[in-house]
């Protein structure tokens, strides 16, 4: 089966779950720019490992919806809130919801899908599913929304100051995307009822492709064709961007070619972009970002082990391969 | 005991509960922008509310300490966001968290607080609390979230408008205010293993004082004196601000007197204040704003029958009036 197929599968089981939660909210305006980004499109990825994580450890698929929409809709709320603060005007193709409803009904979608993500996990029915672990998925889905706000923080502190360590982007990525891939893999797991190795090992392979999913975003920003990026190649030089072949560059150039990088990155123009990736090139930080992806997935798939075969661990495989193959 | 002698005891209990779970807030920048309005005073009576409600079925203050936070901590994110929604800069005497670290910050120190609202929740401890009570105080307190949102929503779409019956009003204000002290009073009860009866009770006595504090809001701005007030008489004239006795007034005027109602809301300017007041008073709706909050508060008040006689009754009774006796 193909990485495609199965996301469709996931996300038409989601989508419905979606719909049913949004359905009640008050007034029309509110219900309209909160349904906005949720029906623009999407991979639905994180709903998709949290029920396939439920599967792989022997639960129900049906138990993990609730937890599913739930991810989905801090995923969206993150997106909604960071579209304002970061000003984005376009997202999936479409305008951002505050280009289309202005920024106070958009603060307050985010906030309204963020209150109905917890509605939707504490619905999670206790048949099934001991109600420590239902409280435990909670905790874990909580933890990666504080993580989010953290990682949002951090990378706006991040903004002009070239002297970040590779412990403190890492960190930086690790919360503001990883986090809530891996609340999504453990939270599954955990509805699942898995064992705790089980669920220490979903959550690990979580926070993996997670990072090398925002590391590989970096690496296709610089080795990408235009037609496969859907935008420039080196888009992020040209938006001064902190990215960890940028950090890694800086840490082991001479000083010269540090200031030059700086300044190259302080331009916010197109003219020095294949400069600058002569200078990554040169100190090795391009291959060093496509290794530390590769290696993650790699990690990331060997902790399936822990696991039985079955068709949902093959698919946990899949995506995590998914994950460095994808273009924009 | 005096009133502001209870709020100031059970403020201490609980503001030793929020220093202690923003304490782990980074970077800097997030966990001072995000500690700013909790600091910044307040009467703090929604959590004393919930350890009131918590104690008066019977409970112990302490089990119900980590949701009176998180109520107090829901309270302040919604504060938050509704600053930078209205944009208002001042709150509690000093600047909005906005108006100190910019709006990307702001909408992040709200979000922060939200979810420490949950993590703070989540740890109520179940040695003395049975868990499906935790689960239910919980979602009484994430319902609580869907309506403050749906309520500054439908607070925003009535901008303009003067065309709002009683009813969609009161569930404005319900939504926007009481619904939260209803949660607060409500979760306490579960908190403290309340009788079902209990439970519905305390929560109705929350809701009636929330919709009380709001009505007699409306009723104070055009009968108080200038200093008592802290801001002139009429604001909410001036400002062509919705409230109950415009409402009222609207329902119950010639169209004549209607229109001229309508157009000095328009106007914003305090040229024609005391002749909207005259108009309120011609059409009984100043009294009968006074009746609506003072009757919400003897009802409130005959609900507390169904607990024994005790300190945190006593409490209660008192909050209930000082929701009518308070001066800004």
């Amino acid at each position: 089966m193909e990485v495609i197929d199965i996301l469709k599968r996931y996300s038409s089981i989601v989508d419905e779950e979606l719909d049913r939660v949004l359905a009640t909210v008050e007034p029309d305006k509110l219900q309209e720019s909160s349904e906005h980004l949720i029906r623009a499109g999407g991979k639905k990825l994180r709903p998709a490992l949290v029920m396939l994580s439920c599967e792989a450890v022997g639960g129900k698929r049906e138990d993990a919806v609730k937890t599913a929409a739930a991810v989905e809709l801090i995923h969206t709320f993150s997106l909604i809130h960071d579209d304002i603060m970061d000003k984005d005007e376009m997202r999936r193709g479409k305008p951002s919801v505050h280009m289309i409803w202005g920024e106070p009904m958009a603060i307050l979608a985010g906030d309204t899908l963020f209150s109905k993500a917890f509605e939707a996990v504490l619905e999670t029915g206790t048949d099934h599913v001991p109600s420590e672990n239902v409280i435990s998925a909670l905790k874990t889905v909580v933890g990666s929304c504080i993580d989010i706000c953290e990682g949002q923080a951090f990378d706006m502190c991040f903004e002009g100051n070239f002297d970040v360590s590779e412990e403190a982007y890492m960190k930086m990525i690790y919360k503001k995307t990883a986090a809530l891939i891996a609340a999504a893999t453990k939270s599954g797991a955990l509805i699942g009822a898995g064992s705790p190795e089980q669920v220490e090992a979903l959550a690990e392979y979580g926070k993996l492709i997670g990072l090398a999913f925002q590391i590989q975003d970096d690496y296709l920003d610089v080795v990408s064709e235009e037609e496969d990026l859907g935008k420039p190649v080196g888009s992020d030089i040209v938006e001064g961007k902190m990215t960890l072949m940028v950090v890694k560059a800086l840490a082991n150039a001479s000083s010269e070619d540090k200031e030059e990088i700086i300044s190259i990155l302080k331009t916010n123009s197109d003219t020095n972009v294949e400069r600058a990736i002569e200078l990554f090139e040169k100190y090795g930080s391009i291959k060093y970002t496509y290794d530390v992806a590769h290696d993650n997935v790699e990690r990331a798939k060997q902790l399936l082990d822990i696991v039985e075969d079955s068709s949902a661990k093959e698919a946990l495989m899949l995506l995590a391969d998914f994950v460095l193959e994808r273009t924009h």
